[in-house]
């Protein structure tokens, strides 16, 4: 790769202290090395920043946006840097600007449900504070505990929930974004439709920090609902499991959740935690989450559904009603991920979406590919939403010259599978980033890429935000 | 206005009719005369196209713009003409492209509860031919029974129903479009989750045909509500029923829609209808829609909302179930913006947006801009969303020079208030298209403005698709 940019002179390092303060400029290789990579895990995907900025307001952003566009120097946006496709990577060096210092609640607006708040917060805890108000944002990334808001909208997080909430774009009402030429500009609001001009705000839901930083975000909130119900429903085979998702949708039910884990995703998952599941005989399980405000209703749709299942072949039906058994349930789905990456972190975690429909495709292919490349692939996922995480892994003993050889093979006849097949997509929520960039350009035809291309160039014409990253 | 265009010679409109056809090439200025407007109440505002072509797919669109594209022809696409804004009249002559003969079903997909169209379908037809299948298309446009599918994915119409159910961007898993260079791209699929690149899917929802144009669609449906009623509940002034409307939505029920219509809208509408309603003493009335599946949810919540209205000072409540009771009431409401133009076709139709909280603001707004300029302003719209149609009309016995000099500046400080002071947006749902251009131009930050403009640029960079909209 051609490195067009500029190294950070002594005296542009004096600017950016001046800006952020030095307390907040680390250049220390120890420090710095945190930021050289995110949660994927491939050695290739980490690359070290020159120079990692902690910025805590807009304003100071936008300045250091105007001194990395007139000096030609590559700014990578980061939030917890929970990602998994190499979003938040260097790969260029230059600036890492992180907001993590930049975590305040702004404003909760009851009179119109929103949240007002900066990037840098944590998830998790800006439901902590909503909480007493009866009131919760139904964005719902599986790393809540630690993800920020401001990449959960840079990725458009999806999560376990969308089944019935949508994704987190959906609840993006306002934000406020500094342009790679280091305008803030402030887009949406408080409004809940608006056709006054291009729908800058969709725009940048989604698209990686490539056109810009989000520095804050006003969220649409809903009431929280009162009762909650999870099934736990173990079948004989995945394929079986798989099968009843489609059936469950069109009942005309709209569970809160759909999780597919198979045997093996839920086994790591409970060796970690040291959880204990029933598993004799189980190939896989669905979890299925219900909510709502009327407990009779959740009590009618949660019969409907286990019956279903029953129908089709599941082996049993687990409830839990209460807070701690659904807890100990979720939290074995949340930490898949995890624990498969702690039992072999070679491997690559995939994120797959295709029609509903198609679901019941994914999985005999997924078993093909598995013993022609002879590697194991675990899958577990939001089903409901047709998005599968398929996580290859090496296995201890194959060589890594193997692996290295294998992995590009495997993804590739995926993804064509995936998009050429079944009309899906590669990503449905973890995004391109850095790790997927060339199989997107593979699977999309060039009048769409082009599109990619035009409008990166039309906002950032120098190609410093996050440069490297969706396209090749 | 410098006009950059190329004027359609013999040789480019035989090239035109070799690709559609002579049946499809219109030339003879009484026919094309109705594709010199829409249904924006404003003769400045038509303008006569040099031809009008109605192309039967994709591939001759294509083709059609690859022509324009070579020799620099204004191209305007046409739905069914039902817009507010101007957005399809040829500013610069040329060619307006109609999608009117593109009005196939091309598929229902019961398992992934997908419907996909040509862009000229009518949207009533749509859900006509999903009814007995139990499935429904929830954007609902007041149009509805004569707007397209396309024109209203190009405008992101909202409606009626979008308390509930959202606007029509929320429904649309996929589009197929042709770009200003004659490229066709398909966007998105049948997938409900998707970050592999830019979401130009969501760009393309309004954007009011100037960045390509839809040529079809993939819906979202859902499973049609087996139950339903309305409430109609007037009050004695416009500021109690009005102020009614963020109290409601607090109670934690989603109603499908909150409709305002103050008492002059509500008149002219029976009037227009030769229909019948309680209005002794009645200065505005709330009309409150609730679906769902189950009755006793549905009546549990009209009861709340009906207590809700009296204790706040609501004179009645009355309750519509069956289908011709409610089709009654939801007539009046559909024709109140066609009865205020017959009663005065000159008029301005507004639909500013604001957040819910700050609706009970805009009335008293709206008297003193009445009470200063002298003229009426009726008021109505989808209060639910903070969505509001103010109609500034011009009576019998004004003189047209007065109106013109009345209508800019009125206009000018309703947008400044509604910007300014509330947070809000100048169009909820018609658009900007001709008329409201530069009063867009006026409100927005330069810094917004000029990404307008990039992105403009990025996708149409002759500027033939139509030209002369959303930006001056």
């Amino acid at each position: 790769m051609n490195n067009i940019y500029n190294p950070i002179t002594t005296d542009i390092l004096q600017q950016l202290k001046d800006i952020v303060g030095p307390v907040n400029v680390l250049t220390d290789e120890e420090r710095i090395e945190n930021y050289s990579h995110d949660e994927t895990s491939k050695e290739e995907y980490a690359h070290m920043p020159e120079v990692v900025l902690t910025p805590t307001n807009a304003e100071q952003i936008a300045s250091i946006m105007k001194i990395a566009s007139k000096h030609t120097i590559p700014v990578t946006p980061r939030g917890a840097g929970s990602g998994l496709s190499g979003g938040a990577i260097p790969l260029f060096g230059g600036i890492v600007l992180s907001v993590e210092k930049m975590n305040k609640i702004l404003e909760i607006d009851e009179a119109n449900l929103t949240v007002t708040a900066e990037a840098g917060i944590v998830t998790n805890e800006l439901n902590e504070h909503l909480k007493s108000r009866g009131l919760f944002f139904a964005g719902y990334p599986m790393s809540l505990e630690t993800c920020f808001l401001g990449g959960n909208i840079a990725e458009n997080a999806g999560g376990g929930k969308a089944v019935k909430y949508g994704v987190t774009g959906r609840y993006i009402l306002g934000m406020e974004v500094v342009t790679p030429q280091g305008e803030i500009v402030n887009l949406g609001g408080k409004i809940t439709k608006d056709v006054s001009g291009y729908d800058l705000k969709q725009l940048y839901i989604g698209s990686e920090g490539t056109l810009g930083l989000i520095t804050k975000a006003t969220i649409k909130l809903l009431g929280k609902p009162n009762v909650a119900s999870d099934l736990l429903v173990p079948f004989a085979t995945a394929q079986e499991a798989i099968a009843v998702v489609p059936l469950i949708l069109k009942q005309g039910i709209v569970p809160t959740s759909i999780e597919f884990m198979d045997r093996s995703s839920t086994e790591m998952a409970c060796t970690y935690l040291n959880e204990t599941l029933p598993l004799d005989g189980v190939g896989a399980m669905l979890l299925i989450e219900l909510d709502g405000t009327d407990e009779a209703t959740i009590e009618r749709e949660m019969i409907l559904v286990g019956d279903l299942c029953t129908e089709h072949g599941a082996m049993e039906v687990y409830i839990a009603e209460d807070a701690t058994a659904r807890e100990r349930i979720w939290s074995v789905r949340r930490n898949i991920a995890e624990a498969i990456k702690v039992y072999s972190p070679i491997q690559s975690l995939e994120d797959v979406v295709v029609p509903i429909g198609s679901i019941p495709l994914v999985l005999p292919f997924l078993s093909e590919l598995s013993k022609k490349y002879g590697v194991r692939i675990p899958c577990y996922g939001h089903a409901g939403d047709g998005n599968l995480h398929a996580t290859a892994i090496k296995d201890p003993e194959m060589s890594m010259e193997k692996w290295k050889e294998i992995e590009p093979a495997l993804l590739s006849e995926l993804y064509a599978f995936i998009v050429g097949e079944l009309h899906g997509k590669i990503s449905g929520e973890h995004g391109i980033g850095l790790k997927r960039k060339s199989f997107l350009k593979a699977v999309t035809p060039d009048g769409e890429y082009e599109l990619f291309k035009s409008l990166k160039k039309a906002f950032d014409p120098q190609n410093i935000m996050n440069p490297g990253k969706i396209l090749v």
